[in-house]
């Protein structure tokens, strides 16, 4: 690293003295003269954590939070499973310090640390990673998703060695711990892309609202319920599933929408693509969001009122372990070049060729939502579990 | 415009028939079957309005949102005086609704439009509008800035006709409100740019705390407060100032900050470049953040405490007519090519030249800060009055 410049070298012309440095973790909201009101205090969400330790990784059933960046990283070429070692125990415990509201341990801007905001970091392994480590604890499904004829991948958006995927309630904060966390990877890795997302603010909504995405619609109701068997055993599967027992998989995919076109559908048409109602995310069969679709019913013609080829009716089956748990954000980027908007698809199950495989297959086939629709993005993870107080993710598979 | 795809072009399987379409601005907050417990109603940020109309526009006094979004137009080639008349009525009719909450006009998802969360929609034009509808009323000062020494400047970032500055405390009500006002200003304009920005969420820390800057540093701290006879001279000056008399100037820069080499200074010496503490903004001369700095001040070596061509030093001078209002954003910005960091400077003042020019004068000149800084966009806007309901932002300009 290069030396650091003191202040000493900026005194072209004066010079301060008796300051007291005052560093470390003290956020300026502490250091203020008044206090902020206890009233208030007690409500602040930037205070919240969510605690980085634990069976599993943390940002997988924690309720989303509105901002996400998932940042994903190749492993230098000299990388052996020493380096992966050093490099896990370090980003392990940015994390954990991070997550608490303190600085990292070689914070360089330790005030932005101080806003938690629930913050979340979590690691997923891609094939290289594995490989690189241990070619015989690869699972199965870790590799890249077979072919889709709607695909129109972007391999800059593709299969990486390391994820870290960064929530958290506020924009600062997942913009520093993405930097930090960045910092301390750069000595073994080399990035290569990240993809911002985001939701509705804290506040804005009820907790609990289900996310609407760009397009307009209730996205995520139908989806495996956090602490149920049924969500155990379709994310985590906690059984003998090696090195990954207690982890999970992750499936990323970047889907651009394209509005233009969607905005010339009318109302009635964007509810028969999806199978269910815009106003209230209900099925089109009546009743409120979370009552049953009921994918029988026919109108007084006789046709059925969701049809053939909604997205709903292509995206479930009868097979209860055919599913997958949802937790995307949408994007929207304008800054530079073409504007693209559109959903970081996040999908979490424990085997992604027997859950999400199936699922993504019937919709390429068909499904109306497709006209509409491009996945530019793909890329699959194998989730760790978590570990516990002064442990570091991945050890499972570093130190078995 | 596209004819619009009906739902009966959809159904090439199935059909429904007896659902209520449900259309409206009825939020799914609403909808659904549990109402939300009152106790939490009373507090949900994502209800609170600014009111669009005013004797001044809105988002310039208005305490700074959590997101915020500049976007930037040409006039299309055949626009007159008359195409501005109707494109400023549009919007400013579509500003005036989605700050209430309400969707606007033509909203092709207006159940994005239920969340205002402090919405507010502010425009300004720049000195080819002004031009095409009355070249006598263009102020002095509407004009590019001067060069300056350290600046590398895209014109990608530059001048523009319109601005469209976007502001609330949700990311997804400014990524719909952008997107509305974009699609209406459509048959006038061509898009020049967009620049995104964010500071701390709302609820991360109490109201009143100044911004950090992604260096770390609070940044704000001396600025003129909205509300006082101070600012309403420095700002708004309601005087004589023809179809501007309640409006203002914006000076928008996009200031690259290099964060890498910032890293390598040591604390001393971060506060030594600006002349404050990291710790709490307060100044290196003492006391709390908002106390006064003594530039004067000198060590036992009889050095000014604060360096000579500290930051905050350099940006300060005695004529009290010389001061901007500063309401500038974080931009950080990983998803496409090289990640950009840096500051949306937003300065609000009368008269840009008179008030903005000499300070960046200085700066340019000397200022520790501009080892670590870049401007890289400019662009000048008059920010026309506010107006009654019912009126149109511009109106003052557009039918004097
Ligand atoms: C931009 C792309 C997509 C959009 C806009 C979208 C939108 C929606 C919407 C509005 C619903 C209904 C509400 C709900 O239950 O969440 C839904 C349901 C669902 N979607 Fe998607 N979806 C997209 C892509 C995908 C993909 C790629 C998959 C998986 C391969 C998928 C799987 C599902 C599943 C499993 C359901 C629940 C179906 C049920 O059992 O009712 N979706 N989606
Ligand atoms: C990325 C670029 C910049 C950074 C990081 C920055 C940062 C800061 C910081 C930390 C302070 C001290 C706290 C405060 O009073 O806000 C400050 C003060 C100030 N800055 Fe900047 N600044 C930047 C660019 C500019 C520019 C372009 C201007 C105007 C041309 C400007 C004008 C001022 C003024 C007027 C003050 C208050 C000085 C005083 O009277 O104490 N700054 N800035």
């Amino acid at each position: 690293m290069a030396s650091r410049i003191s202040r000493r070298g900026l005194l072209l012309g004066g010079a301060a003295a008796g300051v007291g440095a005052a560093g470390g973790a003290l956020g300026h909201r502490w250091a203020t003269a008044d206090p902020p009101p206890v009233a208030e205090e007690a409500v602040l969400n930037g205070e919240r954590t969510v605690p980085f330790h634990g069976p599993h990784q943390a940002g997988v059933e924690t309720p989303p939070q509105s901002h996400a960046s998932f940042a994903a990283f190749d492993l230098g070429r000299e990388v052996d499973a020493d380096g992966v070692r050093r490099l896990m125990r370090l980003l392990s415990d940015d994390a954990a310090r991070l997550t608490r509201g303190e600085p990292a341990l070689a914070d360089t801007e330790p005030e932005l640390a101080t806003v938690p905001a629930r913050l979340t970091v979590t690691f997923g392994f891609g094939r290289g990673l594995v490989e690189r480590v241990d070619p015989g604890a690869v699972p199965e499904w870790l590799r890249p998703l077979p072919e889709f004829d709607h695909d129109d991948l972007d391999p800059d958006r593709g299969e990486a060695d390391l994820l870290i995927q960064v929530c958290a309630d506020d924009p600062v904060t997942v913009s520093h711990a993405v930097r930090m966390l960045g910092k301390d990877a750069r000595a073994f890795t080399v990035p290569r892309w990240t993809q911002t997302g985001f939701r509705r603010a804290h506040g804005s909504e009820s907790d609990g609202t289900t996310m609407r995405n760009l397009m307009g619609q209730v996205d995520g109701t139908v989806n495996p319920r956090p602490g149920t068997a049924d969500f155990d055993d379709l994310v985590w599967r906690d059984t003998d599933q090696g090195w990954l027992t207690g982890g999970t998989g992750l499936v990323l995919r970047r889907i651009v929408t394209h509005l233009d076109t969607w905005d010339e559908l009318d109302r009635p048409a964007r509810e028969a693509v999806i199978g269910r109602r815009v106003a209230d995310g209900a099925p089109l069969t009546g009743g409120g969001e979370h009552d049953e679709v009921d994918l029988t019913a026919t109108d007084a013609s006789g046709l059925t009122v969701v049809p053939a080829f909604a997205h709903v009716r292509r995206a479930r089956t009868d097979d209860p372990g055919e599913r997958i748990f949802r937790r995307g954000y949408n994007y929207d980027l304008r800054d530079h070049g073409t504007p693209e908007a559109g959903l970081l698809f996040a999908a979490f199950q424990a085997d992604p060729v027997r859950q999400f495989v199936p699922i993504q297959r019937r919709l390429d086939e068909l499904d109306l939502l497709n006209e509409w629709v491009t996945t530019v993005g793909s890329a699959v993870f194998a989730v760790p579990p978590g570990c516990e107080e002064g442990d570091y993710v991945g050890r499972t598979l570093l130190e078995p």
